[in-house]
């Protein structure tokens, strides 16, 4: 018998792993992923982009490179950054592959086993992948629309010290709300107050579809570690994210990132400077908004059309996911795996963004990869599947 | 002050880093890194292979991915792999961001703090980075020019029952040597009996310039996990990288790589997979032999012109790099730091490769990258260095 290390002996099946392969499936329609719309990647200049790098730095591209990644990115990166009120230096930013391995190189950089996290409730699943080698206790903090409780943060803050605080401000995965100005503010107060390092991931804060955009956490308060991505504003298969944190942080991680695989993909990091440098990245994300509210829209519409007062979802302001609470039902995941499945219909359900694993009758449902009139089907499919639950 | 993991705050700051970055200065000979030759890199064909993908599967290789990787190239590793006298299937190999990262999932997958790891005397100081933030114990088996001793092993297995023995059975990193196949025989004969799991790290077993070829560990014992890459035969920037090993170990670390950086570029596993499909790899690889065969020689004339007898050097049958013993000096760090660095030269000293730290008079030397003028005009600078030692 294999002698895995413990906590894989003690992590589950993935039960959404059996279920998003059947994403691929011909007829089934997914809202499962979170996935930007493929069709909408701006191909042909990427093609062009890795020519002009291959011509111009082929060799060198091709070659072992610096954990940190390629300076002109992050010196173009840190240009965008400060336009906020900080001011950041090459020293304070280290290139990831995909911001994934942002939240992994922290893991690593800060958890000791047994080690308490705080996140919001619920949370992103991914996140809590990337801790669980480590073992860490994850508490989760009462959240409501607007993001986390400060209140109930400070409750907790009296009576524990945790490694730090997970939140992602902006359109959260899975609810896809976004923390509001006054809730960062008195994030930060509390913060300040019992000096909690904060782990801001923002994966999405550009994909706003309405007029607000408040201030970064990173902006507001000076013990925060935040994770860049360059996976829904151009393209994941890069795999070309970013940490910006405290240059002793940053040279910390940098030693992480060295053992964990060396150097990101260093054609794509070239790559992605000369497509930023080439054409402001602003006019495709302008382009991705548009259709992505759209889409949003379509999805709204649509369960205000079939499902009614069956399911409550939120409208959120920006990001990739509708965030749905099904009336009347006790377990979204026995509802997927015996109900909307068989109507090739599936989602997320609720339970795998909560770290207790506790039941819970919310999915989160995508919006961003799919057309409006599978959009529109796969809502009439759900509730197709509702109202077979109900005469059941 | 920063929380950060305890491993962390004992690791030492990288001397070693501070080395490497000289390298780049212009006047410097550098023998200290492992690279391959990137005027040798396959530029064009490359691009090309990039070219198509872009052209064939543009959206989707831009996409989000599979952990595992993509099936074509992961077939394709498999066919050759199966040359062999193994029958290993699609569900036996995860494809990783270059192989540093399948030293990663291995730890992350097996290691619990204080677990006991083997590995050669010396190793390879990046396998040693991959493991420590799970903070194992690591113990060197005693090892000669052939590999480590069995009977050595034998002994330690009998009082200890470590996670795994790591290895890199050919020219390996940093002595250069190979393992014969008596000694494989007697290591797996020794494993067998006390079901000990290998870790077989194989870079650079196509870089042979001798006839000899042995069998893989993996082909003469159940019980191994093998890491293959494209870094060293075809270029390191593009980070493809697999694992071969059990279905259930290679699903675990599916999960494992899921957390760390969800899948790697794919548009580099395509492009690798245009590549080894669209003309044979050995092409390829048949011209690095012939020319990291001649660096290699013309390093070994200098050394014997330049030194003499106060170096005493191997002869590798393979790989990147020469192994050599200084002697009448006590500590190649020294060496380096005070001496060689003036001089203009460097190489990475012995104590690196050694996770006991102990003071070496030996010193890694790489003879891939650098030309042949280079090589010898780095050797006499090293002579020169020496002959300073010896009248201060």
């Amino acid at each position: 018998m294999m002698r895995y290390a413990s906590w894989i002996n003690e992590s589950k099946e993935s039960f959404l792993g059996e279920i998003l392969k059947t994403a691929n499936y011909e007829d089934v329609i997914s809202f499962a992923g979170g996935l930007p719309a493929q069709e909408l990647f701006p191909k042909d200049e990427l093609k062009d982009c890795f020519n002009q790098v291959f011509d111009e730095d082929g060799p060198i591209a091709l070659q072992y490179a610096e954990a940190l990644g390629y300076d002109p990115l992050r010196a173009w990166i840190l240009e965008q950054i400060n336009v906020g009120s900080k001011t950041i230096t090459m020293e304070d930013l280290i290139v990831t592959t995909g911001s994934q391995q942002g939240l992994s190189l922290v893991a690593q950089t800060f958890i000791d086993p047994g080690d308490m996290l705080l996140v919001e409730s619920p949370t992103y699943l991914g996140a809590l992948q990337a801790f669980q080698s480590l073992k860490p206790k994850v508490l989760m903090v009462p959240s409501d629309q607007d993001g986390i409780i400060p209140e109930d943060l400070e409750e907790i803050l009296k009576r524990h010290k945790p490694k730090f605080l997970y939140v992602i401000p902006n359109y959260q995965n899975p609810t896809g709300r976004i923390m509001s100005l006054q809730r960062r503010k008195d994030l930060v107060r509390v913060a300040d107050k019992y000096n909690l390092l904060i782990l801001e991931d923002n994966p999405y804060g550009q994909l706003r579809y309405e007029d607000e955009k408040y201030p970064n956490l990173m902006d507001m308060y000076d013990n925060v570690i935040y994770l860049g991505s360059f996976s829904k504003i151009l393209s994941p298969g890069l795999r070309v994210g970013y940490v910006v944190a405290k240059k002793e942080i940053i040279s910390h991680m940098a030693m992480v990132k060295e053992g964990m695989d060396l150097f990101s993909n260093s054609l794509a990091q070239r790559a992605v400077y000369k497509y930023v440098t080439g054409k402001p990245l602003l006019e495709h994300i302008v382009k991705l908004r548009k259709v992505y509210k759209a889409r949003r829209d379509v999805m709204i519409d649509a369960f205000n059309k079939y499902t009614g007062d069956w399911v409550e979802i939120n409208r959120p302001k920006g990001g990739l996911f509708v965030w749905a609470k099904i009336n009347e039902i006790q377990d979204s995941a026995v509802f997927l795996a015996q109900w909307a499945q068989k109507e090739k219909v599936i989602f997320v359900p609720g339970t795998f963004f909560y770290p207790d694993g506790r039941i819970s009758n919310e999915m989160r449902i995508n919006f961003s990869c799919s057309s409006p009139e599978d959009i529109e089907e796969g809502v009439k499919r759900i509730a197709r599947a509702l109202s077979k639950v109900k005469s059941n």
